[in-house]
């Protein structure tokens, strides 16, 4: 019966991991070997084989103050004694209440009300839901989208639908829904991509925009500017189109601002959360809208009525982890960090810039990337990834290029010597190249 | 600044959830409001106003041992103190490995990998995608999906699209991939089912068969015979069609096994699962396959891969949490427990068959669910409802009819007298009708 028992024999943990396990983005082939990890404090991870690795990129960018953090595990643990959990329709409790007024205290003003889910990509696919039946209660026909070319919001159908349509996509293409896709808004084409949304826009029918805020995250970390998205916006708001802000990535500081949304004056009327949320700790999605988004539902219609939830919506445990984070959060502590470590990402842009290995380099808050010149172009599976990555391992620093593209998104307790370790690291990599 | 900030004034716990949060799957209209738990313990919630209510639907169908237990509270606190998140690809730890081992030792056998998600829609929507990407792998042109009317997999756009078109999905249908839906095969359509299965198989082009196995749970607990799925699955595997089993709601022990798919001789090559997972701890999901799909995807060729992922993929927290749930679900205690219950069920069953409020009863395992007899269809959306919900609140009972369709699903952990108080209340409501 115990065909896949644990405790039989000496087996690794890794060969354990081949037998039973399929895991996400990763290529199935012979040879590649994971790396286990055993336990993690602050940026380290710390391996089964008594390695040390910097996590650079925040595990998938989502760790805010550092792994195991104490007030949030204290919080978890707590929580998890009294109440674990409790159907979210007809019930509520005080964790997901507070974590509710937490975030609207830091969203932008005009968010009214949080609606829970349990990833990036269910916050995402509320958006696109609040937004079809905003219009769809109103009796308006409005069935058209409008998103950034090469963006990325998240893995589900209606989240993929909505990003990149490539090589990734392909497989899934004829069951994703029809987009209008606009062209990244680079500096030079700024005015043609305002032009094209406005035109789009014209046409009428376009229910949502939904777009990553000043940086396109897994497109290789593309940022944009804050004066063409508030262009953006002000056109898309003119036409009646719902503004969505997919803040998974960017939200929680790491732009330098509690959202990028922020940077600017026009406000969204949605704004998808996730990663940071928990500070990194457990998964868990929330979307916030306006009055205004909000006023459609309200009905004594039931078929007006928002019919969206999954079991663990507003689950206490993952609530309680994210108040923990976000008094962390709003601390002078961990805002000071992180205007140290945009600080310190600036100088070391200023110093590589002019690097001959160096394509283009671009930073926001703590995010720094920069374009390996490279054979090939600029693209995640630039083969030069393959290199890059058991680089940067073999010197204790967990980065993952996309493609050609090297990003740092620590969390932000990294120390001012750990980030000139990973510095030192990507210089010398240049050096060699 | 500070808009929402909890600590002004005595102001309730009620009145700034109705500031600050939209619930799941609930009306926005004047005057309902939600109850405020502040704890809860084995079956019991604790109200923040001293009530004690019976969760005898395991909110939502996810909790297995009861609220808070404390091996599961320990395995939580535990994991978030050691290794509370690392990202999931290139990387992996003892608490994935040992619960993908654990999902094989009870699965169905020929089930051979298990890849994570985050909650039930998403397990659902990497079935999906595995499906379509085996096929577009091997350069098989196939992309129908064959669904069960009346089916539920999720709210997401991938999971919605197969499941029920009707009021619900109607703001959303025009995104909604096409799905080729045969009638639930109710005992007297069985045949007439089946040869428009067949029908639908032998067009070609069918990539995948996806239902919930034995049990329609939010249709309204309908229930249908193994025999039937047994020929279905045949049919399916004759047209080389992949079969998935949305094991979400049925999974770890509540049809009287540990999955549903454990009552037939065919296999189906993909279990999603989520739910009782963690024993109702919080959001995970997981999708199973077996090696022949896998296949598909061993390639050199990075352009197989299986592009899906979530930023939580494999949460150490919600991989800890599942372990010590297991470990409780296959002790002879939880095992007998399920089997006592059961035959509670059977046994009430049996006496209110006859009573003329009941126009319809059914049990399987720990589900009992009854239809009653109201004016009006039997429906989510039945008026009836509004009148049960509060009936059995009132009486320290959670129950949370699907319109007409009263259902108990409690924690197993229940006691005998606990499930007896149960069905008194809906004896004596019967008897008022």
């Amino acid at each position: 019966m115990q065909k896949h028992l644990a405790t039989v024999g000496p087996t690794s943990l890794l060969t354990r991991d081949k037998e039973s396990v399929w895991h996400p983005f990763t290529q199935l082939v012979n040879g590649f070997a994971h790396i286990a990890v055993k336990e993690a404090r602050g940026v380290y991870l710390y391996t089964e084989d008594g390695q040390k690795i910097i996590d650079a990129v925040s595990s998938w960018w989502v760790n805010l103050h550092g792994h195991s953090h104490p007030e949030i595990a204290r919080a978890i643990a707590e929580q998890a004694q009294r109440l674990e959990h409790v159907i979210f329709a007809g019930f509520t409790h005080e964790p997901a209440v507070e974590l509710a007024e937490n975030l609207l205290n830091i969203l932008p003003h005009n968010q009214s009300k949080v609606f829970y889910s349990d990833n990036g990509s269910t916050a995402v696919e509320v958006a696109l839901k609040m937004a079809f039946q905003f219009w769809y209660n109103r009796g308006t026909h409005k069935r058209k989208v409008i998103a950034i070319e090469g963006a990325y919001h998240g893995d589900t159908f209606g989240s993929m639908a909505v990003g990149d349509r490539g090589p990734f996509s392909a497989p899934f293409e004829p069951f994703l829904f029809e987009v209008e896709f606009i062209d990244f808004p680079e500096r030079e084409k700024e005015d043609e991509v305002l032009s094209r949304l406005t035109a789009v826009a014209e046409q009428g029918e376009v229910a949502a925009f939904i777009y990553e805020p000043l940086v396109l995250g897994a497109a290789g970390m593309k940022m944009y500017s804050a004066d063409w998205l508030e262009k953006a916006l002000h056109i898309a708001h003119t036409h009646e189109v719902i503004c969505i802000a997919d803040e998974v990535f960017t939200g929680f500081g790491r732009t330098g601002k509690y959202f990028a949304s922020q940077y600017l004056k026009a406000q969204p009327d949605i704004v998808c959360m996730s990663k940071g949320l928990t500070g990194g700790a457990m998964a868990l999605g929330a979307t916030s809208c306006t009055e205004r988004i909000i006023e459609a539902f309200r009905s004594s219609d039931i078929m007006k009525t928002f019919f969206h939830g999954h079991s663990f919506t507003a689950n206490p445990i993952a609530c309680a982890a994210a108040n923990a984070s976000y008094r962390l959060l709003v601390e002078d502590l961990c805002q000071n960090q992180i205007q140290r470590v945009a600080e310190q990402h600036t100088t070391f842009q200023r110093q590589i810039a002019d690097h001959p290995g160096v394509k283009a380099i671009r930073s926001l808050g703590v995010i720094l990337a920069l374009e390996i010149d490279t054979p090939g172009e600029t693209s995640y599976v630039n083969e030069v990834r393959h290199k890059l990555y058991p680089y940067f391992i073999d010197q204790g620093i967990l980065l993952r290029p996309l493609g050609n593209v090297i990003y740092v998104v620590p969390p932000y307790c990294i120390e001012q010597e750990e980030l000139q370790q990973i510095y030192r690291a990507i210089k010398e990599l240049l050096d060699t190249l």
